[in-house]
C-alpha cells in the first residue's frame, strides 16, 4: 500500500482511524481466558466489532512477547486474521525495534516477510543503517519514533542543538531515507501544539499519533494542526477502545467507541473537504 | 548478580568475554540444518566449547524473532541450557527494546521473568520512564545504548548541544536511574578513542563493549581507556568466534577463538594488578 492507496482507504472509511491492539492478559473479559488462545480470541471479537470504522490495527508486540512463544503465536494469528477477513486493512506491528545493519535486517524479515505486516515501528537512536533494511520491502513502511507521548519524551527528543530540538533533527535528517510512500512518523498527540512546527518539517507525510484518549490527547487538537491534503494522519487509539467494556458484551462497547471516532473524524474530513 | 559478583566471575574465568549468539541460520554448518532445533543445536555446541573463557552470552534476538514462535522456542532452549548446564554465566538479552511505561513492563515481563536473562539492552529516545520499569527487578541488569558500533551512530548520537554530545547527555542524565548494580551501557569498541571521555561521566558502570573482531574495534584500546578497578568492562564478539569455521568442527575452532582473545584479556588484567 502506498501513500495514495492509504489516503483512498481513509476516504472510503471516513475515518483515520488505527486500533491498538494492546492486548494485555490481565485485563480481558475473564469468559475468555478459558479458551486456548485467550489473546487472539479477544482480538478476533474487537476487529470483527471495530474493522468497519478503522484503517488500520496495530498491535504492540510486547504484550505478545510476554507470552514467550504461545504469545508469538497469537501475533501471527491475528495478522492472519486481518489479512484474511479483512483484506486491505493496513497493519501496523509497533515493536520500536533498531539495531545495526545486518540485525535491523533480520528484524525487517520478522515483520515485513514472515509476518505480513504493512510496517514497522523503528527507534532512530542508531541512525540510518539501523533503519534502512526495514525500508527495502516494496509496499511497506518504517514508522520512524520522532516525539512521543510519554513524560521521558523530555530527556531526549527536547535536546537542543542551535535552536533545532533532537526530535527535529530526527525529522530532518530521516525524511529522505525514504519517501512519503515507505515512511511515516510517530507523534504524540499529548504535544499537539508541536504539530505545527512538525508540519513544517514534514508536510506530507503521514503521521501516527498515539496518546488520544488514556493519554490525554485531544483528537480535535491533532485533526486542526496535522491534517494534509492527503489527510496524512492515522490516529491511535487502544485502552479506550479495546477495554472500554470487560463484559460478555465488551467487542459491541468496543464497536461503539470506534464508531464514535469515526464520525468525530468524519466531521473533520469532511471540514477539510477531504470526503 | 551485583557490581562485585560480576568483577568476582570475571577475575575466576579471568576474562572479560561475552560471547553474542548472533545465530543466523544462513551461516552456521550445513550438517546441522538437518536437525530438530537447528539454531539451539548451534548454540549448545558453541556454549559447551567456549563457557570457560566467557563470563557472558548475549543472544541478539532478532536472529530468533526472524524464525517466529520456533525462533522464540529456540532462544528459550539456549537460556535454560546456559542456566543449567553453566549457572554463574551472566546471560545479556540484545533486544534493544524500549516503550511508554506500561509498555516497557511487559518487554521486562518477557525477557527477565518468563526468561531468566540477567540483563536486556534498552534504547534511550523514549526517556526515563521507557527505561525503569527494567530497573524493577532485583539482581537484573539494564544495559542502555549510548555510543553504537555502527555508522549511523553519526547521525544523531553525536548531536551536539552546547558542547554535550546525546550520547554523553544519555550517560549523565541516566547513570542516576539506576546505580552501578543495575545498569551498563553499550559504547562500540569502534569509537575506543571516546572511552577515555566516557569514563569521566561513568567511571565505575560497567560497558558493553561491542565491535572488536568483525567490526575493526581494537580490544587493546579498549583495554587500555575502559578498564576499572573492578574491570568494568564484558566486550562483547560474536561472529569472530562462532562462524569462525563452518565445518563439523566450528565449535572447536570457536573454543580456540574465544581462548585465544581469554588469554589477550588475562594479559590486560594482569598488567592493571586486577588478578
Amino acid at each position: 500500500m502506498n501513500h495514495l492507496q492509504l489516503f483512498e482507504t481513509i476516504v472510503s472509511k471516513r475515518s483515520f482511524l488505527c486500533v491498538g491492539l494492546d492486548t494485555e492478559i490481565e485485563k480481558i473479559p475473564s469468559f475468555l481466558k478459558k479458551l486456548k488462545d485467550p489473546l487472539f480470541e479477544f482480538n478476533r471479537r474487537i476487529i470483527d466489532a471495530t474493522h468497519e470504522y478503522t484503517v488500520a490495527y496495530k498491535p504492540n508486540v510486547a504484550f505478545y512477547e510476554s507470552h514467550g512463544s504461545a504469545g508469538w503465536n497469537s501475533l501471527e494469528s491475528t495478522v492472519k486474521y486481518i489479512r484474511e477477513k479483512h483484506p486491505g486493512i493496513f497493519i501496523i506491528a509497533d515493536a520500536k525495534r533498531g539495531d545495526i545493519g545486518n540485525t535491523s535486517k533480520m528484524y525487517a524479515k520478522a515483520f515485513l516477510e514472515n509476518l505480513p505486516f504493512d510496517a514497522v515501528t523503528v527507534a532512530p537512536y542508531m541512525g540510518e543503517d539501523s533503519v534502512t533494511p526495514f525500508l527495502s520491502y516494496a509496499d511497506k513502511w518504517v514508522v520512524l519514533l520522532a516525539l512521543t507521548s510519554n513524560k521521558g519524551a523530555d530527556d531526549f527528543q527536547y535536546h537542543n542543538e542551535d535552536g533545532i530540538k533532537l526530535f527535529e533533527r530526527v525529522l530532518t535528517v530521516s525524511r529522505n531515507w525514504g519517501s512519503i510512500n515507505n515512511m511515516m512518523y510517530v507523534v504524540g498527540a499529548t504535544r499537539a501544539e508541536m504539530l505545527k512546527d512538525i508540519r513544517k518539517l514534514v508536510p506530507d507525510h503521514f503521521l501516527l499519533v498515539p496518546g488520544v484518549g488514556a493519554q490525554g490527547g485531544s483528537l480535535a487538537e491533532v485533526a486542526k494542526y496535522g491534517l494534509t491534503n492527503k489527510c496524512g494522519l492515522l490516529v491511535n487509539l487502544s485502552r479506550g477502545i479495546i477495554f472500554a467494556d470487560n463484559t460478555e458484551n465488551f467487542d459491541n462497547v468496543a464497536g461503539e467507541k470506534a464508531r464514535d471516532i469515526q464520525i468525530e473524524m468524519e466531521g473533520y474530513l469532511k471540514e477539510r473537504n477531504l470526503i
